[in-house]
């Protein structure tokens, strides 16, 4: 089967100059690719002819489907239906919906219309109208050899409505395009380069219609499996099977799967296992709570903590001993121990969380360098502590020892099911 | 004087199927208009060599500037270096340097470098060495008949740092770009249809060479004046007069400018007052004591603070009054006003700041709405009280909470300096 092949433009001087952000093209690309469009370019051009001209000669001659979007408002400095007119040897007539259309907007507003929206009906002769359920600006869908192009206003949820109906569905009729399967699988606390080399003969044996991808951020490595083929059952399958074979090299480092997020996996298994649970800080600067409580219906199990940034705060709130501090410092497994199981006490929660360490700039020795961070997880049989070197970037500091505290609950509490 | 053009470039699979943001782009263009470079086209490629190699061809025929980010993993699906070292038929030698940095960069987090990662320090003959402060990919630099090629790590911690120091400094050096002045005036809780209509008058008698924009964000707007001439020092005088002008507008809503942070501005005040801070919160879960933590340096004035998300960790660790509970609810003036009072008494501090709301999207009333939060500041001579609505959003509630308490100490402790 013919592969599909899509290029997505963007057309606005705002986003070429960095003043605003394209979500557009990523929502865009995300949906062509669940209905098997490959997109194969991203583009923006600014609001001048020439440049708009040269991406859509461009984009003919290597995609089949080639999606517009921006430069349809009323102004001036809006180019891009009198460049399509141009482009398609086309004039611009008014069309009677898209004119009913945009009458009735201003109508259900309560205003008139006036003659810079009533333009906005005028549409190039030889394209089929989309009609615009969100605003004044209609689409557009042009077929010329066997590709099509289609411009849409880059307002992001008109163009949103538009695209999902009809366009999407147009699209797969006039293409029929194959079936794709994707399957994301999230790992934790493992760098890419060591995943890549756990996982290496199990990559290379993948069946070359099943493709892997590394997608990292933050302290995480995300792996895609793409499936293409003609059944979606069977594609589901073939990756499940595979995914089974990965589990007996990484498991403990896959957290979940597609949307799950470390936060939603740590809430669920406190929800299902009745826990509640406190968190005393003190690097994090309260980043852990935040973590743990930016989920809603977070309050089925987070009562509360205790930022004890202080060492008297983390006396005075926490409990911990002043021995344990002088003895050990705050840096030290002692004292996350004690603000875990403390913190515990304090609330009267099933589970503690805790961590103490040195975010910097400052406040490093030879011994303790910045970023070293001592995380504890306490419940009523065990208190169980780690140590974290996190590098010398203050805020990653702060964000990865969240995302350490949770990994640790995760795994401690996983281990209980 | 010629327009120096640029291309933005970014390489990777993830960003053409939209499972990643592509924040980069958006970031570097702005940087290079700031530099006085304009982005004539920004675009997305897979890791497909024909691919990479098409772009790097046409970028080069349309641009002087061309910046690439991404593909630059250890991983088999980055691509960049191989192409470019392709492209510009170039072997690829292990770089001296490059692979000190690499070894530095294991060594430092306690880790053997892997065969992976030493091939990282692989570099194209004829380019010069970018050292990346921050992870394990370097970057390049390539120059070819007086156009210039960068590439960089996707990673936008990376990226950032490397063009910051040095490749912006070195475009402006090769190019001999003009001289602009940027100030950057920050306001907060005003909206921006509200700002610029009063200061409509103001922004129409700019002088020509003088260009105000407004950049939006969560909670604040920005206002840039872009200068261009020929003399810094003119520059920065002329845009200076303009601020006192405004100032006699808005003054009011303006916190700082440039780098200040609200953050930051809180920080100082609380410092130069030889103040302390303590924080009590409940639907922002720890988001306003982040907030003030991020800062280094914070431990000369955060105490600690009390997350106290459920009603019986107020009336525990805070000390609110059952009695104001039932009277009055947890998201109410009173209550907020005694969290901010107590807090301030736990931690024995000069300052403690308290918000209580519904950040959802559970828990609202007809009477108090989803998004509703009160916000409290006291010291010894005062308690400040104000009401929030904030929306639906629940993450939005959050950040914005933690805006409007960093606004009030700012007002507050403005006021008394």
């Amino acid at each position: 089967m013919k592969e599909i092949l899509a290029e997505v433009i963007t057309i606005g001087d705002e986003i070429l100059y960095g003043q605003i952000t394209d979500t557009n093209t990523q929502w865009i690309s995300a949906e062509l690719d669940k209905i098997g469009v490959k997109t194969v370019r991203k583009s923006s051009v600014g609001d001048q002819r020439a440049r708009i001209l040269e991406i859509l000669q461009e984009a003919e001659s290597r995609a089949d489907i080639i999606i517009i979007t921006g430069g349809l408002g009323p102004t001036k400095d809006d180019l891009t239906k009198h460049i399509l007119a141009e482009y398609f040897n086309s004039g611009l007539t008014i069309h009677q919906q898209a004119l009913e259309d945009v009458t009735a907007f201003f109508r259900n507003r309560g205003k008139e219309l006036t003659e810079i929206n009533r333009k906005q009906a005028e549409l190039p002769d030889n394209c089929t109208f989309i009609s615009n359920k969100r605003g004044t600006a209609p689409g557009m869908w042009f077929e010329k050899n066997g590709k099509v192009f289609v411009s849409m206003p880059g307002v992001p949820h008109e163009m949103k409505a538009m695209m999902s109906d009809p366009i999407l569905g147009k699209l797969q009729q006039y293409f029929r395009t194959p079936v794709i399967y994707h399957k994301m699988i999230k790992t934790v606390a493992i760098g890419e380069s060591v995943l890549a080399t756990k996982i290496e003969q199990w990559e290379d044996n993948l069946p070359s219609h099943i493709k892997l991808a590394y997608l990292p951020t933050t302290g995480q490595v995300r792996l895609r499996l793409t499936a293409t083929g003609e059944n979606a059952e069977i594609l589901q399958n073939q990756v499940q099977q595979q995914i089974e074979v990965l589990k007996t090299l990484v498991t403990e480092y896959i957290y979940g799967y597609d949307e799950d997020t470390l936060e939603t996996i740590v809430g669920n298994l406190l929800v299902s296992q009745q826990k509640t649970i406190a968190i005393a800080e003190s690097c994090s600067v309260g980043y852990v709570t935040y973590s743990i409580g930016q989920i809603p219906g977070c309050s089925r199990y987070l009562m509360g903590s205790i930022v004890a940034y202080h060492n008297q705060a983390k006396i005075n709130q926490l409990g911990v001993k002043a021995e344990t501090l002088s003895a050990y410092g705050a840096v030290s497994e002692e004292t996350a121990r004690e603000m875990a199981e403390n913190v515990r006490s304090v609330f009267s929660t099933s589970v503690g969380v805790a961590s103490t360490g040195i975010a910097g700039p400052d406040g490093g020795t030879t011994e303790k360098p910045v970023g070293t961070v001592w995380i504890a997880y306490a419940d009523e049989t065990q208190t169980v502590a780690k140590k974290l070197q996190l590098g010398t970037d203050r805020m990653l500091t702060i964000q990865l020892t969240a995302l350490h505290v949770l990994n640790l609950i995760r795994q401690t509490l996983g281990i209980q099911q």
